[in-house]
């Protein structure tokens, strides 16, 4: 027997999403099959829609509405506008603002360096951070990429490109996740603990 | 900072899939604001087409393309026409099929008995099935619901149903998974296994 070309063709699409096999995108075809019309089109126009109104903030590349100058924290006038925090991704500056730690700006590169993958500066809003910190009058970067290889070695790349510079350039702290066993920790997290410990 | 609209349309739509959390909807979102509008676009029309264009058969329930007459299987003429199998999903017809051990026919019966959420004979395609069976000249009915609570109870109430009637009827077999060690099968399954042993 075969499928209904529709049905292999929402297979198809769904487990092209990350994360989501050729098992569960069966599942899931057949769970909107068997789901009110009605709620499979409000699917549909969510997915569409996001990819119509959403853009790139000018200044520092995280999501925005489309058509507007800049996203929610650029155009914000209560934030520090002399600290910028550079993470990889959009998600990274919602996963900060949750913390509620930080009051500054933002710089998304879209990506971590990776010359392996053919990802150099240029391919990331790298050219676009050195242009700000030349402009803007920043006084301190934050270095928030991953903890990754790719990551790290991003960290340190930007960090070599500011070192000769006025700016303060920190990275965002190693150690011990908060709730976390020590027992449960790997080797290097719990080195990097103890060799950044802290006076009390 | 607060999300832009669209994209918290599309998270909270997301999120309402099975298996996908608050946060891996989050993930998927910003996957498909990085993906290309193409690639986007296929995927909504996907979701939306395969709505709109698919059916439940209505002779077996097994899901057919909108407006034909019958599925694929019903609608050929290959198929052994005295035997029913009789699953609880669309799915799981498909699972059949690859095992390429079955010819007959099939009724979904979309979902299994389940008193305590309020589903009895009536919310499942039941009584189409007792018509089927009392018109279409059906020799054997395998029960070929999942091994379930609610899969076994579906089984037994049907077995009960027919078991006054001239047709066959009969249960998947229980035991062992192919491949499988014994160390790691649970104690019910390998009871069954030896229970229902076969004379080599």
């Amino acid at each position: 027997m075969r499928y209904p070309s529709a049905l292999v063709a929402l297979i198809r699409e769904l487990g092209r999403l990350p994360g989501i096999g050729p098992k569960s995108a069966q599942r899931l075809a057949f769970y909107l099959f068997n789901q009110p019309e009605d709620d499979v089109r409000r699917l549909a126009d969510a997915i569409r829609d996001a990819k119509a109104s959403l853009d790139r903030c000018p200044v520092c590349f995280n999501v925005m509405t489309r058509g507007e100058s800049a996203c929610a924290v650029c155009t914000d006038a209560q934030r520090e506008r002399g600290v910028l925090c550079v993470v990889e991704q959009p998600a990274d500056v919602l996963a900060i603002e949750r913390s509620g730690e930080y009051q500054g700006l933002y710089h998304v590169l879209h990506g971590a360096l990776s010359p392996m993958n053919g990802i150099g500066p240029d391919q990331l809003t790298i050219p676009a951070l050195l242009e700000r910190l030349a402009t803007e009058g920043t006084q301190e970067v934050i270095l928030a990429t991953s903890t990754t290889v790719e990551g790290e070695a991003t960290a340190m790349y930007l960090a070599r490109q500011l070192g000769e510079g006025e700016i303060a350039v920190s990275r965002i702290a190693y150690g011990l996740p908060m709730g976390g066993d020590l027992e449960y920790a790997d080797e290097v997290t719990l080195g990097r603990a103890i060799s950044h410990r802290r006076p009390l």
